[in-house]
């Protein structure tokens, strides 16, 4: 098993966490937990699948996804209380599939020979579109639009990707510090409150 | 024509119903009506296409849903009080459309070589996307996150689906029998009032 | 350049426009500005290709459309007063890009060999679905919804298009009179306050 498959796992368990815990916040019934959990898990990959033609997407062709997010959402719904204990559990699994999800989608971009600019953007599609979907589901503001740079921070780390990777790093360390970049540019943003300019217009 | 075609049109017809049906309770305009008519029949299909990669999707290369969408609408519209007279008809068509979409997406799924628990997934999703695009469209909570054991109906009826396809139940046999579980079930949840377990976290 | 690509261009412009004063106006960040503004630019293409299945799709094969969408977004918060100072300046774009958009849909299915009445559909889906993703992602009523005959403007231009392409009209000709068409339909209707018939249920 490769790091990118290992990385792959992880993900999809952080992102279904995500998707239980905003689900059972918003006391959705056993069945709709799983539902947001899955669609949570599943989002970004597909839309990636879709959007460059790798059909059936990937989740079909890998059952082990579908039986590893229905595990993690029984554990999330027997453990809810201690995972509520670590307070801020849902924005940290958030964030973690976020930084794991966006290298996965611009590595994908890089092995179809798309353009950089279109791998970092593939990649930040693939990062935030589970989380945009989950919120959606749940009737909150989708996750991107909150003051919380979560695209800004998903297409640094993508830029970071492709930096990196011109110069030839080693894939596995272009992995593991881009992730890195990613949930520490958000944590730090959270942490101090960055927030970037707004320009409304004048009425 | 297969009894898989005529439960292809019976599905489209029981959609098309519900769509406008939903959309004259908004009160939405003519052309709303059919917009969204239309996108509550050809929803699931579509969905369910594109996860598979089936493009041009399967409304594009037989136009005869198109008419019948167009002519069922209209007559949901001149008979529209008659219909509403019977009270829960939004309820019923839309139940019906998902029993047989429902099959209809697992059986694609079998034929695409796709595992059990994907095709069970598919033929969930193809089932249960109409409704929900319907109702985010309508601005109404999507169905599958009501109290109505919406998608747990068509899940269950994929199972059963899946069972009697490994016990080599004759084809039209399962998809009469199938059908008629998942509209069973709903009708009896919702008439019973049964509902699933929530797990809400602890504040 | 052919007229083909030139409008798609200007399709491109006048909905990266729409979108980022649409963002601006519910006072989004800087990133929610582009992200929007992109979104409603390829929102409608995106839909189409994924349809058709025309994978990779199209904005991932052309770069010039993301620096393109990223430079009108750039101009748009420079001079978003001066834009304001029109008034009717979002409406104008938007229907510019309804207009554009709405021919190239039709003109991809009249290519893909699909039925006139599909390649109508995929017009109106080609030339709408940027706006109402865009305001579905800014809360607000989806403009098709709206009482200002959006779609319906689309697919009369997209049924005048199958007319002269049946009677052998020069297609750039066929470009121009639908384009003009649709625009005309949406400025008269609004200006005159013209309005579809509803059909409610009686309670």
């Amino acid at each position: 098993m490769t790091l990118f498959d290992t990385l792959d796992i992880l993900g999809t368990i952080a992102f279904a966490i995500s998707g239980a815990l905003s689900a059972m916040n918003r006391k959705f019934d056993l069945f709709g937990i799983f539902i947001i959990a899955f669609v949570t898990a599943i989002g970004g990959g597909t839309l990636r699948d879709i959007l460059i033609g790798a059909t059936p997407v990937s989740w079909m062709q890998n059952t082990v996804n579908m039986y590893l997010i229905g595990g993690v959402t029984m554990l999330s719904i027997i453990f809810r209380n201690k995972l509520d204990y670590l307070k801020k559990s849902l924005f940290l699994f958030d964030t973690i599939g976020l930084g794991i999800f966006t290298i996965i989608g611009v590595e994908t971009g890089i092995q179809t020979d798309l353009a950089p600019i279109v791998s970092i953007a593939l990649g930040a599609m693939t990062g935030c579109f589970g989380g945009v979907i989950r919120d959606i589901l749940c009737n909150e503001v989708p996750v991107i639009f909150r003051k919380e740079i979560y695209a800004t921070a998903s297409i640094a780390g993508g830029i970071c990707f492709m930096i990196l990777h011109t110069l030839n790093t080693p894939i596995n360390i272009i992995y593991i510090i881009t992730t890195l970049l990613i949930i520490s540019i958000r944590l730090i943003v959270v942490k101090y409150q960055v927030t970037l300019p707004m320009f409304s217009v004048k009425n």
